[in-house]
């Protein structure tokens, strides 16, 4: 069967696990049930352990699903701990269903798979030694990727059953009321880890932070937890923190975050009450930059900013250019200590930043996304999963999700070193073009042609270069020549779901 | 069949619906599975409407259960509304399960019952014409009578399973994002109306404020709202407030509030850290006065209090001498109005506060309660519920919830004009005696046998009047006499469940 982004899905795997093709990014209404999870009931009076041991094996057995969230990001402790005791433990076949998978459990995940512990993966993402293997067939069932709003989609639809969910915090009292928001190793808003703690069968709170009970506010509450375990550290605070925190001094990413913002600001959507998300990364924060000078200038307040929030934005809000910031999760130490501070910056659960399956979420009301890509195609599709090579680098985090928005934006250079971006077909879609309206590049931009009325005001602007994205993808192809095919093998290693779970792409093993 | 407090049970209603006898006030712990609902899909971008009436007629059919909070109390304008729809619509044989019925809703429920569009009811309790009429055999089916935690308790398992929820809002956004604490008619915590909002398979919002979105904090959100419907008023902020707010001026109520005092300040409880539930009314205040006094007076600090909050509550976090405020709903607009200010003022579901089906509620962590009765008898079994004539006229509330606390003290009058509080055996049982820990009278107090400990403690009491429950009973009935029995016909008109769902007594139709 061919999908309609004109991939061949005719896979045994994704036929024996029946899944849908992918269709339209357009979600259709209908009705759906929510699953079911079980409770152990108890008073609430025995849950704190210090043995992480003890609490694996009193939840962990053969076969299940155990997940982790990744708000801590490449600080994080917790992951490595609980997965070492279990491939001691000699427990297999499980299946791992992180919210994401950062670089420093990659080794880890490695190791679990080479034992048998690990045999299913549902994730955001990989890179590294783990993408690494995967792509070379280190697993015998593809992993199935996800993006953060699918798999909240997935957990409340019962398509991912989480058996043991371990969920690191910075505090916690001892039934397991917790935030992410106090103590050393904080993250701010504990988004993603919130659908595992409504809907695992078993929570298990890992802290080093214990505080009188109850402990408010409660993001996680201690009708959600079974077991509060006490660890040395669950992060380095350092490492939490995902990147550039600071202004680029890139000119091309200055001009690529430049030209962002005249599309923006001379596209419809630019009025009091807008809405945007922009991301983290350097040209992301300069975007946010010159929005700000921009929305001053035209004395413009934006009703709501989404996504993963930076100190940049927390600004905003206390300058009074945003109203609200709706917060899945924090990129840097300012966002996340500040959501204390104001009942405008809100909390919010992967469920209502994104899945597409419920009375609402916050990416249906987006007006203005800016989104980034491995690679972008003549067809508007991006690939934020693969590398040219056809290796597992990336994730699709919220891409699916927030490329909904009526403006969505792809930020990206024409070439990265002797690597297109612009490319005739990208290696794997992950994002269909039908959700893209601009790319930005810092040569010009091209506009989805669907997008006849953005052609027509961003036509006007003076001095903004427009290009077919054919032109721009010959561009690249001048500069960096055509590359070699990539060589596959016959079988599968991911599939990717698209937003409502069809199948958008399948990802083969590269031979070596 | 009888159960453990005696009380006979061989009503066929109840054996046709499948009850459990109570047995104790233990939950032994267990593994249940909480039930599904319904999602209907959307982007949220049509949920506005102006037509109660287009709302019901989209979403009410013959046969279905509805719901509405009760946190207007008696300023509710949201219940007669949307019940006059109903009723002119000519819908039949709804069942209605709000978390309460108040006064202001008396009449709309006879006449709804009258006109064969209510055909059960399961609340909290019910009082004046509609207590009268039910107890006068006025529904073919019994009532079920379900304190807080066991409401929420029955629908997360499923045994009141909610089609549409008809809850009204003092503020909402257009995708449904509401709370409790901003515009008009606010009245703070929405703790009983979360479960409806999580739970129900369609919720309807009445507001009378559409607000801009996003509205934060979201105490009930976009995810689960189908429907916002804007209504000229939602209730009558003057009427929101439950009673007295004033300190009481009573000598009896005095005497009764400084001997409770007395009780819980030479009890094991009191100690830093402790925890306290008082509830509203004048008495209530007189103890938290008390208790303010004695606690500075002795340095010792609350970790929490708990349950319907006051200003007097409020004022005790103010000053430290509580460190936490856990908020299922408030009883004032002081308490309500004061949410916004403190993350220590916790907003809890009722869930939280007293599903005894979960891991961990919050009276399962209570040290001491102050609760109410309408009759207390020698086993110091409590009816909340019946007057001394048999008909309805109370509610169960959070009093079989909270009486798990470690110190359950009733505080009562002996006599109340010509009638005993303290009798041989309540009409009617809604609290086993087997979680009453201490009565208190104004002419002393009784402390139950399995409470040796206590004994032991309180003698010291200087000037402290202990009596044997039977004492105080006879006492009572010295003053008021022998009453005549109440004469019963053979129809069961209602059932009291205890919080897990067993059936602790029934109520049966009244001769007259």
């Amino acid at each position: 069967m061919d999908n309609n982004v004109k991939r061949n899905l005719s896979d045994e795997t994704a036929a024996k696990l029946g899944y849908q093709p992918f269709k339209s990014a357009l979600i259709p209404d209908s009705v759906v049930e929510r699953t079911t999870h079980k409770v152990s009931i108890s008073t609430g009076n025995d849950k704190v352990s210090s043995s992480v041991e003890q609490v694996i094996k009193a939840t962990v057995k053969d076969g299940m699903t155990i997940s982790f969230h990744h708000h801590f990001r490449e600080g994080d402790f917790v992951f490595n701990l609980v997965m070492q005791i279990i491939i001691d433990l000699g427990i297999k076949d499980l299946t791992l269903a992180p919210s994401s998978l950062t670089n420093v459990m990659n080794d880890m995940v490695v190791k679990a798979i080479k034992a048998g512990v690990v045999t299913n993966i549902t994730s955001s993402g990989m890179r590294g030694s783990l993408g690494d293997a995967v792509s070379h067939g280190a697993l015998a069932k593809p992993v199935i990727f996800r993006s953060h709003g699918n798999r909240a989609r997935a957990i409340e639809q019962g398509a991912i059953k989480i058996d043991v969910a371990f969920l690191g915090v910075p505090n916690a009292d001892r039934l397991g009321n917790a935030n992410g928001m106090d103590g050393k190793a904080v993250f701010g808003s504990l988004g993603y880890a919130l659908m595992d703690a409504q809907y695992a069968d078993k929570v298990v709170l890992l802290t080093d932070n214990i505080v009188p009970y109850p402990n408010t506010p409660a993001s996680i509450k201690q009708t959600q937890v079974d077991y509060v375990v006490q660890v040395d550290k669950v992060g380095d605070p350092e490492k939490i923190g995902s990147g550039a925190t600071r202004f680029t001094k890139d000119p091309k990413e200055l001009k690529i975050a430049a030209t962002v913002n005249q599309v923006i600001t001379h596209s419809p959507y630019f009025k009091d009450g807008f809405s945007f998300q922009t991301g983290s990364g350097g040209a992301a924060l300069a975007v946010t930059r010159y929005l700000r000078e921009s929305m001053k200038q035209n004395d413009i307040r934006a009703s709501f900013a989404l996504g993963g929030i930076t100190k940049p934005m927390i600004d905003l809000l206390e300058e009074g250019l945003v109203a609200k910031i709706m917060d899945v999760q924090d990129f840097d130490k300012g966002a996340a200590a500040s959501m204390h501070n104001s009942k405008n910056q809100q909390e919010i659960d992967a469920s209502w930043y994104a899945d597409p399956y419920n009375k609402g979420a916050m990416v249906d009301q987006l007006d203005v996304v800016i989104l980034s890509a491995l690679e972008i195609d003549t067809k508007f599709n991006v690939n934020v999963m693969t590398g040219s090579d056809g290796v597992i680098r990336g994730a699709i985090g919220g891409h699916q999700d927030a490329a909904t928005a009526k403006l969505t934006i792809i930020s990206a250079p024409l070439v990265r070193g002797r690597i297109a971006t612009v490319v005739p077909d990208v290696t794997t879609i992950v994002t269909p073009g039908e959700s893209i309206d601009v790319l930005v590049t810092e040569v010009g931009i091209a506009i989805n042609p669907k997008r006849q009325d953005l052609l027509t005001a961003l036509k006007q602007v003076p001095g903004l270069p427009i290009f077919t994205i054919e032109e721009l993808q010959q561009r690249a192809s001048k500069i960096v020549g055509q590359p070699k095919p990539i060589e596959y093998t016959d079988r599968t290693v991911a599939l990717i779901e698209y937003r409502d779970g069809t199948l958008i792409d399948t990802i083969k093993q590269v031979k070596d």
